[in-house]
């Protein structure tokens, strides 16, 4: 047998190579630190290291292993490090892990209930619980029209509400009014809307971001929206979704949710509140207050996969009104029909959604809520925020840098000043910065741009991080920083 | 630190937890066979065991493996049990099994090259192997101006190829030319491609699903496929796209590739094949046959998660011109903007797939490929067609039953004859016979419906499926059939 290799399935094989793979990973979370946080590979590095085409004959998980040490690892950006400070995290967790493990283990495919009662109800258990976690309205909860549900991402969460009400209204309209649909954001919305508005067939044009500035924290203004809607509305056209966000990708600005959503409902526009990131912290009473006005909301959304311990990918979408989007993604084939979906005595999470098959996502999550607990998920939390309010300290500290913007939840926008003022020179200044720090391998952060202002963003979040990293990555950039300056 | 239950990332508690993990998934593989296969619980069953909200404090992973044992596995319907012949099969293997667990423990989001190379690189390279060994044109590897892409299934390859022609398109014809746009497909085409359509704004009466029947075993008819364009030509309409399936849902169905894709080539069609299930057959010289012509088409997709051992998700699709998908799907915003992407170096997968996140998909499908090699994975195939060859000579020795059409993989379509020649009863009682079988739990098939008929599909494809189960089914098969028949 050995000569044959792995059978395609065997319990014992499989414990004995899953065991190893343990090790491995564990090996890996304990060497973490050793690691370049970005990769420091060049494109096409992997090409050269490895063999043109498959293996005839099978090889050994040893070999495999070996593989991913020298060849794999040094080209994986480590997103676990507890130095990895870029975009928003994406947690790993025990639990999660776990959770993942086991969905893979039973490797079912849940597109009916039929296909596995366990993996639609667990979903719609666990999505209540979280939806009370985070004190949502309870029309969100699955116990009467609306419901939860676990997307890929928060690019597919807001693409099915917005197929949802583009459809609703389309129904009422008729197709050909689809040139006349607008879409309302601010402009720090994720480019995820504009995608979806893209795939949708909404008018790019007709995907109105609207302005924002420092004035309002890069938040979205009520009164801007309410202008830039009877305007349109004046000239024929057809205002139908609007997305809010709380905790933008840029610089975690919180658009007023009550506000915003007075003026969705008082135009028969659907209001979706995309949460992905802060909506983690909102478990938290002390930052709650940050989706107050969610129950004007159509459907609201936050990523379990970035900051919430649940491995990637987790998206926990609620929608009030669960027929919109079964009428907007249903598809009912012959081959599919079955007594409990036909008796329409079940949730069918196949009609919620982009793809035909699911994984059993719920599983990773529900092992994160019970392995940890309510208290323990809002310590880490709030352990995040110190250690960012510790970090903006840092920086206030040091007279040769400012803080961009007001800090939240875990992100500090920041950025080194042009000396004497000079601005022109304060955008490549902040370049070579991200640049040289990410280039040490010792730290890992990303940026963006505010009001034309090239910005460093320092997003605190991963689960292994402690305050002596914090203090690591700040004597990091400082040192860059100082022999940026030097060299000028 | 116990009473404070697991830290969120610690290495040594992910070894012992994911140690034990690793038994009670080799546990669930050793016992799987006692478990009905058909999970027979009632909608409903699971918010009776459960407690309404999340608990405020950490409980151990004794207690929710015990849940799972108690709880989930009652819920859960088994695809991997070796007596699993419904739809497709969805195959874990020891392999795949260990790939998901490596990427659940890098845990990285591989949007863009530099979130992690290695994961775009991995993936570019072990396609190429994929497309090598089903002899794919040059023309579909990465190292031209095509190649592949993981996607999450065969609906959204679907997706992002009929986004890609229609913009293509609308780049031409200017973007309220949508309404006049036409998809062609068999009616026993998918019916992702009608979810694809409606989501793409594609008006529904276009979308024409061409007629077929038993003259062609269900295959879709040139000369009816060229007579539809014709005539839509004829009315001003614009057809753009075309779907093919190798292997349809149904009953395998092969659409004739060749005439099929020249016929859309001389129309400048988007010649789109769905080799979902079949595809995997391919890597035999034997079967590969079966998607001769794919030379004609501009993407062709195949699910290594259905019958090539690489765990739940995994769709496999390949392009030839991937900048039609890049023109289509592309975001750029400023927070994402790194060197190696604004130099045009790369690769960046987000701009071949509707969400922005993605897993480490490549690693199982590498070690599927490394671990099992072309031979076993030639042999696997070959051991299913076998299998279900045995199975069609049952059926064909009952009188009782027929074989409905003709077997060209590893699914057979078939049904009991009503006595008499009573057409009238035969649905009626093919449906009470699968009724009647799945209640059994000791085997689940599925059905489908052609030229009216209620035909019953026995899919055999279940990574431990040896020749006695394939005998046990067909014993509870006709036990069930004489029961029926009996109490006529």
């Amino acid at each position: 047998m050995e000569s044959k290799g792995l059978q395609p399935m065997d319990s014992e094989q499989l414990r004995e190579n899953a065991h190893k793979m343990v090790d491995f990973i564990a090996d890996y979370y304990k060497s973490i630190e050793n690691f370049p946080v970005l990769s420091q590979v060049e494109p096409g590095y992997l090409r050269e290291l490895l063999p043109d085409s498959a293996p005839n004959q099978p090889e050994t998980l040893q070999n495999v292993l070996d593989d991913v040490q020298a060849k794999i690892l040094p080209g994986v950006t480590h997103w676990q490090s507890p130095s990895y400070f870029a975009y928003y995290p994406s947690n790993s967790s025990v639990a999660g892990f776990l959770g993942e493990m086991l969905s893979a283990g039973i490797n079912m495919v849940g597109f009916s209930w039929i296909t596995s009662p366990a993996a639609t109800e667990l979903e719609m258990i666990v999505l209540d619980w979280l939806g009370k976690l985070l004190k949502l309205p309870e029309d969100f909860l699955s116990t009467g029209q609306g419901g939860g549900v676990i997307q890929g991402t928060a690019s597919e969460a807001v693409l099915v509400v917005l197929l949802a009400a583009r459809d609703r209204v389309l129904r009422k309209l008729g197709k050909n009014a689809l040139e006349k649909l607008v879409v309302y954001a601010s402009d720090q919305t994720h480019s995820a809307l504009q995608k979806a508005c893209q795939i949708g067939g909404i008018h790019p044009e007709n995907c109105k971001l609207l302005k924002t500035g420092s004035s309002t924290n890069y938040a979205l203004s009520p009164d801007l929206l309410g202008k830039a809607i009877s305007d349109d509305i004046s000239t024929g056209l057809v205002p139908f979704f609007l997305c809010a966000t709380v905790g933008t990708t840029s610089s975690t600005a919180v658009d007023p949710l009550l506000s915003l959503g007075k003026i969705a409902k008082n135009n028969g526009i659907w209001f979706h509140v995309d949460a992905a990131y802060a909506g983690s912290a909102c478990i938290c009473p002390e930052y709650r207050c940050y989706i107050d006005g969610v129950e004007e909301a159509d459907s609201f959304n936050m990523n379990a996969h970035k900051w919430f311990l649940t491995n990637f990918d987790c998206s926990a979408l609620w929608v009030k009104d669960r027929n919109a989007l079964i009428q907007s993604l249903s598809t009912n084939p012959e081959f599919l029909k079955n007594k409990a979906s036909q008796a329409n005595m079940v949730v069918d999470y196949k009609d919620w959604q982009i793809p035909l098959g699911r994984r059993f996502r719920s599983l990773k999550l529900w092992m994160v809520l019970r392995l940890y607990g309510l208290e323990n998920l809002q310590c880490y939390i709030r352990n995040h925020i110190n250690l960012a309010k510790y970090f903006e300290g840092l920086v206030a500290a040091d007279s040769r840098f400012e803080v961009v913007t007001p800090r939240i939840f875990s992100l500090v926008c920041f950025r080194l000043l042009p000396p004497n003022n000079n601005e022109d020179h304060g955008n490549n200044l902040n370049h070579d910065l991200l640049d040289a720090v990410n280039s040490t391998g010792k730290i890992f952060i990303s940026h963006t741009v505010l009001s034309g202002k090239y910005i460093l963003r320092f997003a605190v979040g991963a689960p292994l991080t402690e305050e002596r990293h914090v203090t690591a990555a700040w004597k990091v950039l400082q040192d860059e920083a100082s022999a940026l300056l030097g060299s000028l």
